[in-house]
Formats: C-alpha cells, structure tokens, sequence
C-alpha cells in the first residue's frame, strides 16, 4: 500500500474557544489491512457540539478525547478494500471513527461500522437527520417528552441538525412548533421550508416578547440545545408539568468560567416541571425505528436536512468553529473526498 | 361576643429578608357565626419556607399574599362554638387559615377545616410529621423519586419538616439515606434519633468532600429543600439516571438579586438526570394515604416529629426568620394559645 492518509490530532487542550494551535495535521501511510479487517475511504466526518465537550479533561459520558491522538468522531464512507466477510468494495458504511481519510476497521467490531442504503438518502444524511443528531431528536421526544396532540413545542439551534428533526417529529404527532433560530434568514427558512408554525429570532434580542407572542398559552415542551439566557427565559413561559429536554448547552461549552446556571430554576417548582438530560448512546437498539421514521418524512418531504458542507480536512478546526457564533446554517459536514 | 381577634396582617412586601416593618399586629372584635359557620380557636400556627415566596408579589402556584390582609398560613385548633352540622364543640381541626387567635369559617368550605384525631398524635403534628410538609415528603418520594431499595438518598434540610419525614419514608423503602443540615447537634440527632445513615455539615463547609466519602457510589436521589451551592455541589455527584426533586430553595427565598442558578445542571445531562419541581397541594386526593402511613411510623417510633415551639403571636414574624438562618431545630409552629 502506498496510500498516504491525512490525519487530525488534538495536540492540546482548549481554554474557551477552539483554535488551529490545539490540532495537529499529520500525514502517516496507511498499514496493510489484517484478516477481519475494512479499509475505509472517509467521504464524509460530521461536525457536532459534542465535540467539544470531548475536548476538555473532565468526566462526562465518553471518555475525554485523548491528547496526541486523532480527533474521534462520526464518519461516513466507502469500503474500498475488504478482508472481513461482512463487508464488500463499494459498501458505504457509517461509524463512529476519527478524524483522517481512510480508516481501517476491525469489520467484527460491534458498532464500529454500519452499512447503509444511499438508494433512497445520501450517504452525508446518517450524520445528520438519519444519523446521531436525527436520533438524539426521536430520543428525546419519544423517551422524555411523550408530546400530546395540540402541545406547544418549542426548540431551540431550530435549524441545527437535531433542532430541525425534533420539529418535524412534534408536527408529525400534532405538536405545534415553535423555533428559535438566530437570524431572519433561518427564521424564515423553519417556517417556509421546514414547517414550522413560528419561529423566533434570538439575534434580535426579543426571546421573552416572542415567546408570549408565539405562545399565548405557555410552552409545553422545551427541547434546549443551546443553554445560557435562552434556557433562562423559556423557563419563564413554561406551563404546569412541562417538560424540558436538556440535549445540549452550546452557549457554555466555549465557557472559561463556570456555566451559566438556569437562574429561573424554580419555576420547574412553580409549574411542576421536569427537566432531564438525554445522551442518544443511550438508545443504539432503537436506532432502526429512528431512523426508519425519519427517512420516511426525508421521502415524502416531511423532514428536510439541509447541510452546511465544508470542503477539506484542512478546514478543521475553522470549520468547527461555525458551530459557536451560529455561523453553520444546517447539518455541518466536512466532506474528506468526493461521494 | 366579646371576644378580641388578635391578627397579623401582611403591610408591605419585604425586599430581602422580611422585618418587623413587613407586618402589622391587629385587633378587631370576633363577628358573631352566621349558620353554617364554625369559630376555630387557633392553638398553633405552621411557620414555612414557602410563606416568604407568597409575601413576594410573583406568579407562583398560589396568589401573593394580597397587602393589607391577615396573613394565611397553616393552622390547628379547636372548634369553640358551631352553627355547623359537620363540626361539634371540641373537635380539633385543622386547615389552611390565616394568622389569627379566633377564624370564623364556612363549615361547607371544601378542604378549609378537616377534623383529626389527636388521640394517637398531638394536634401540632398535623402541620409537621402528619400534615403539610410530611405529605410534601411522601408525594416526592412516591410520585417523583419511586426509589429502590439500596439506593442513596440524600436531603437537605434534614431535620426540618419535611427532611426529617422523607428520611423516614425513605428508610421504611430500604434506602440508604445521608442529611445535610447545619451544624453538630442537628447531625447527630439525624443519625442518633431519626435513624439517619450518616450526616453532612454544611456549615464545616464540607458537603463536596462529605458526599464523596458517605456516598462513594454517588447520589442516586437527592431532595432538594435549600438550592445554592448544595444543589451545585450535589449535581457534581449524582448517579445514572439520577433523580432530583426540588421542593424549595430556602437559601434563595430572601434574595434581593437573581436566584443563584444550578451552574452544574449540564450533569443532568451527562448523567442521564431528571429535575423535577412538586407542589404538595397537588395531592390532595392521596392526603389520607400519606397521613395513615406515617402516622404509624411516629407511634412505632420510626418516624420523630421534633418541634420547635415559639410562643406567642407577637413573636411573628421572628420566628418566621429562623427559618433562614438555620435556627430552627425540627417543625417551627408558633403557640397561639395552650391545646
């Protein structure tokens, strides 16, 4: 083999704000593939919130990212070369990899690699709303929320990968639907592409007189992926039992202090709220029905998973970086090769 | 009638911790009974956390104490005169009332009076171990926290009201159970009288490294009575899955700025964590279960109901302040007049 792979190490932890002096981009050959093993050209790596969080040396669901060694996160791909009999050429495959070009996979390793039908969705589609964030949304409102025909549902990062799925999860069980998003631009697009029933533009600085506007009668369900002042005033417009998803806080994650904590806490007191934490690892053996529901409403136009792609490895960290200041409008992907 | 009413009326609203100047001492004749009217005279009345957050002028999950009027809280005394078919001459009762010596009440009234039976549990009890706060107890464990035996539960506020009577229910469930409370004494009557496992100080300023050496396989319960930096350092230990019921944050009652907000909420996510406010009043129609089980705990001695009696209407609302300062030691009632 003389194929030279790209690769992209975490070279230092972040204080705040990522920056291209925490990586590394190396280039190293590619070993020869073992009996059992997969080769797999990367086409595509997905760039999540997550991330970040797995950047830092502290406890948390996964074990942190470990310094010198390459960046670990969702892929997507082609086999091209095979010594495991669950696997042929031209397979396109989805996992949970690391940051470089070509991957080679244990083809036994439980979880590791999963092939999947690019006939009816693009392959770039299992990163996003027939991926991880796709399935974070049916988690959360399915496991957490059991939303009741007529609730006034609202999300937050609304047109984020998973903010954009929850939406047409609660439409499609009768919710109505109400977006935050910064900016006229993804306002307009949750409402007149994604269906969306509202939406409010944080940017604007008017959370508090939208949500009253937009929501007469309180809030329901609150799916928060974003955390800080925008947690703080929902909770404020929250009715009796609301239930609240904490999905992820990407306001704090870049935080060199402590998080902001909800100040308005106690109107979980008040409404006799709950709020809950979802980690969607938590449910590998119900990806099938997840992901069979969501791409029904990719086909019949239900659902729409815009994308944000990013061309080259070497865009990393920068790209990464959109996630924060809102910049990403979309699924962000950051496409390694050509399909 | 002759007789004097002696009231406290609420004057102003406090704007942190609430003074002598908040209140007005009153007299006023009794009015004669109207048919259907009861005349209660009022041995004890229950002094709260909770009655802080009323004489604010704020959305809660009751009215604001309107100004100018007598002060409502829970009481307990002894019908004295009836044009009531339901109530008869002796009958102790209690109800939610206002501050008062003498309360002229409809008879008819759903859920103003209830007659009890202080043949096996004095009369105070009932706004204590068998009243408000202990139901406030048993709904959080039953309805929110449904713990397994072997689980580890921790409380604030342990030997108030409602700490000391969750304890008890908690154990009878076969769980582990550690206090936090303020100070020597109240731990070691914790674990020596109320059959608690162990004890945090708070006030040694130890409660991170007391968590980790009294629940070394962390917090799968916590029931939260006092908010701030216990809330914070308690979600820095918590279990998968864990649950949190927030009952009151009485460390956050008198402030004058915002509520100091959980920063550690995100290891509700990490965690898989649930959060979840109650109001005791939603269970009115499960009252009876809650009293007739721990009624039996405080005869077979499994369950204390330590008082701290005040005497005097005039100590109001002084007495109201132990409450803040972590002076009080077990249920505070204020003594109207001998049973």
């Amino acid at each position: 083999m003389s194929l030279i792979n790209h690769q992209v190490q975490l070279a230092s932890r972040p204080d705040g704000e990522p920056s291209i002096a925490n990586f590394r981009h190396v280039q190293s050959p590619v070993a020869a593939l073992q009996d059992g093993q997969v080769l797999v050209r990367n086409h595509y790596l997905s760039l999540d919130p997550y991330m970040r969080g797995r950047m830092n040396d502290a406890k948390s669901y996964a074990q942190p990212q470990p310094l010198g060694e390459v960046m670990q996160g969702g892929t997507a791909g082609e086999v091209v070369e095979s010594r495991s009999p669950k696997f042929a050429v031209g397979d396109k495959v989805v996992g949970m990899g690391v940051w470089q070009e070509y991957s080679v996979v244990d083809g036994n390793a439980v979880g590791a690699l999963r092939k999947v039908d690019t006939t009816r969705v693009p392959l770039s589609h299992y990163l996003g709303a027939v991926g991880m964030p796709g399935v974070t949304a049916w988690y959360g409102l399915v496991k957490i929320i059991a939303p009741k025909e007529g609730d006034t549902v609202v999300v937050s990062a609304a047109t984020g990968a998973v903010g954009s799925a929850f939406a047409a999860l609660a439409k499609a069980r009768g919710c109505r639907v109400v977006g935050i998003a910064g900016g006229p631009e993804k306002c307009a697009y949750t409402v007149g592409e994604l269906g969306f029933d509202a939406c409010i533009d944080y940017k604007a600085g008017q959370v508090k007189e939208g949500l009253r506007e937009l929501c007469p009668k309180g809030v329901d369900v609150y799916f928060d992926n974003v955390g800080g002042d925008i947690l703080d005033t929902v909770l404020t417009r929250i009715t009796r039992g609301a239930r609240i998803v904490i999905c992820g806080a990407i306001s704090q994650y870049n935080a060199t202090g402590a998080v902001q904590g909800p100040k308005n806490y106690l109107s979980l007191l008040v409404n006799r709220a709950r709020m809950e934490g979802i980690v969607v690892f938590d449910y590998a053996d119900r990806y099938h029905l997840a992901v069979t529901e969501m791409a029904g409403y990719l086909k019949d136009g239900r659902m729409k998973s815009k994308e944000d792609v990013v061309q080259g490895l070497e865009k990393f960290p920068d790209a990464l970086l959109k996630l924060f200041n809102g910049e990403n409008f979309g699924k962000l992907v950051l496409q390694v090769t050509k399909d």
